[in-house]
């Protein structure tokens, strides 16, 4: 079994500052001997993919359609699980903790979704403010976050 | 082909002003001649289901669990889908539009997954203030709206 | 609750006899006070539901795709799973038992999951000599099986 | 992306004989650079990930369960689905071609899942004969096939 597996949700579409904060982010989890899960498609998750990827880390995606080909070129493992949004259960549920990077409706499904099964999200710029999530400032303290967490739920 | 499908969401433990408020949406949603969708379990989706089953309605309960003796007994069609929270997303791929009534981080997970996806949901008490909800104040404008989308999606 | 879920398993494309079948299938479980459920498509699942329609049974049909009006005619309440293929799986968790009709690889994959799980499947016609199928010659023999099977799974 | 995705199905408990042919299946895909997809549990599955990991392989578990802890020691990536059998659909969606040995009930819904999304199955010592299943006599044969198809699906 490779490090732990740490989640990264945020939306195929974001700005400037949102990825730049995405790539670090892959960067930290790659360094601290991470594996990195996501969506796999745009923005947030390939940014931080890209990150990840660009520092000898591993990176898993789980797609929503039926074809690996779908996933962001900084994909090492991509899943086609065909299953569309319900995909999002399975990224929260394999993640030992995750890392939310703004975000739309659908990183908003994935934080419900792990607080509802008891998993920790940490959220960098959230774009929304839901209880339970742990606010950060700082890259470096949202990984601190995530990587004390227990390994299985 | 029955009614306009319509989801109830909203958590599996509620107060007693919740589940009254649930159960009305229930039995306007059998009044109105749709059928009710939802979790199949106990709180807002057992009120829900009760309301509509007192006044001639027809309940569906897509469970998360394996084994269709687990839904409420409100429930007409129990649907085990053994899938835990990934089911969230059937209720929303299913019904035409969805009234949240109060609601924990599950129905939170069914509200974003909606919104995702394009569908209408309307909140009665909501627990979580969600840009793109339709917050209203009675179950009546509550039944206004859902039964006033478009069937598919 | 209504009666006991059966399911009816076949393929989307099939013979004029395999059809005739399985509408008797379909008559068979309405006028023993069954539900049906199915795939929801055409062919042995349009047949199926048909016979149960004309003989005022209910019927469910468990949709590939994510769109409720993907579903024939003859079928009540249709059920979004956007899932492809998985939602084979949830057709056999919640069916008590299943009677397939000829069928394809589809099927092959619902009598296997059932199987697996632990379901009677008996087979009228079938395409395929799977070990652990009850082989009938009969719509009622196949029904006697069905029925007299134990409601959870 | 890593090199490509190759499924090994079969069932969680084998003879030593098929347990042996798994294990060099393993470690086929690891010589020749593909990244082996599986259930992530016993028998083949772990025999195939030992076969892999011993030779410097990539392996990827697709688990029923919740937990990633479930997975046999030579998976690196595990993936908890959460999902039962629904989980097969997922491995056959994501592998580019399969090899089925021996196997059980399990094993025959993700042969015909496979075949029935249009993937290539190469079957070793299969317990079942199913038309469409390439049947091959060595692990050198199955390789070839299963390397030799398009990536996509």
């Amino acid at each position: 079994m490779h490090g732990p597996i740490i989640g990264v949700i945020g939306s195929g579409w974001c700005s400037r500052e949102s990825e730049d904060l995405a790539r670090q982010v892959g960067i930290g989890i790659a360094l601290r001997g991470g594996v990195l899960i996501c969506g796999g498609l745009d923005g947030v998750m390939r940014a931080a993919a890209r990150g990840a990827k660009e520092h000898g880390g591993l990176t898993v995606g789980i797609l929503p359609g039926p074809d690996i080909t779908e996933a962001n070129p900084f994909i090492d493992i991509a899943i086609a699980t065909n299953m569309g949004q319900a995909r999002n259960a399975i990224i929260v549920q394999t993640a030992q903790a995750l890392v939310a990077v703004a975000g739309g409706y659908g990183t908003l499904s994935e934080i419900a979704l792990a607080l509802k099964i008891g998993k920790t999200v940490v959220a960098l710029r959230p774009e929304f403010d839901i209880n339970g999530v742990r606010r950060v400032e700082t890259v470096s303290e949202a990984l601190d976050v995530v990587f004390d967490q227990p390994i299985a739920g």
